[in-house]
């Protein structure tokens, strides 16, 4: 598994789009990864909520990381579908990616993202399901 | 028309996602909207291509202002699915959102978007459909 | 509860489609359901496995039945999206919906489909994730 | 392309599913299909309009064909979102699907079903959007 946390945050941090929202790989496990990001002034909508783009950001990146993790190595989101249930008031935004399924290729994800408070407290704010495509040979497949 | 253009302006300019972005509203219609943005290094994912999380946030937010135009107010997106369908390789990416059907307070809109190369050739990047909800009383009705 | 429960096998059962599918409303929760099929000859596609469509509409109406008793009443899909993962070998098809949010007048729900085997070894066939709309005053809010 | 127009519609006649719905395969061009089914009791919901179910059959089914016939050979859905827009009221339903994108093994299409009244006129019902790939060498490459 060591060898999979370090292949995921060298990808993670090799993504200047992920640095410039001021995202984090918080956690990856065998199949799930956990991305989060620190709400600030750049992030928000008209209405001082986080925008649809930032919450969308953390689900297809969140997908990318749990299906590739599934999948042993490099991997894109090839699509994905998103709810958004509740404004994403708090202070910061959690996206908790797991696998529903896995085949050799190809995984179907899902990720719930979530608006965290200044008590902690977390809402669910939208809910996302993709498909994840292999796109590399594996560091698992390569050693 | 003038009045949502410039109802759609003024909402786009108070996003200050959009603006971190560095995006633009290139164009409102009756029912849609054009949104566009030049790529830079801060936009990238690892292989040197348009994160698919600037993908989804020109999808997210032009189905959100050309649902707005339809509905003749302010909007959300309440969901939507994309489908990314090549590398994003070009110097800007353009999204163009269309209603394929209105009600009275929502809209099912759809949106395609394409990466510019040096020569201004346009290639689909990415597909999106989704809804939007209308918000507020609008312009229209208010007036 | 029971009224819920009444209710929900009311309108199950006012379903025409869903008798001619053979189909069956097993169990329902607070804001869950459980529909169920047989396989049988008319229900496959082209390769003897259970057609798509048969489970799209199994991810329908079970998301439907999940969002309406969250809702408490009369409900419909306005919208869902579907990743089918393996074929539907089995002899039984079986979705389990349940709800991931709530508001007062809209539901965002997820349903599995599994396809049963003769052993009775269930195996996830399709995955569904989609939003539910109240569309009537409820036996709860009625009486 | 009578190669392909016999492969689909021999393809169509092989499911069961199809034929049972009582639907048809009015037409299909090099990347896209139509198909169609009469109104009839069975294939209604509580209200009395076509169920979700059919709609969605027809959506997944119809893209399977464009797809296909994009790809050129046998395919399948692989997933799709669908959007329900105003109830079926008419006494015939057509999907007609077209290809946004195509490669070598995938293709992503595009799905709008309308309901028709006695008088003809037709009304968009639901727009639907999915990944379709391909399962088999094709007649075009394979004799």
């Amino acid at each position: 598994m060591s060898d999979m946390t370090e292949f995921a945050n060298k990808i993670f941090s090799s993504q200047p789009f992920s640095n410039f929202i001021g995202a984090e790989l918080d956690h990856v496990g065998k199949n799930s990864a956990q991305i989060s990001a620190m709400m600030r002034e750049d992030l928000r909508q008209q209405h001082g909520y986080a925008h649809g783009g930032v919450i969308s950001y953390l689900a297809d990146n969140s997908l990318t990381f749990a299906g590739g993790l599934a999948l042993g190595g490099d991997a894109l989101t090839a699509e994905f579908k998103i709810n958004y249930v509740s404004p994403a008031r708090g202070k910061k935004l959690i996206a908790r990616a797991s696998t529903l399924s896995s085949g050799s290729r190809q995984a179907v994800c899902q990720s719930l993202i979530y608006s965290v408070d200044e008590e902690g407290t977390e809402l669910l704010c939208a809910a996302a399901q993709g498909t994840i495509v292999a796109t590399s040979p594996t560091p698992r497949e390569g050693n």
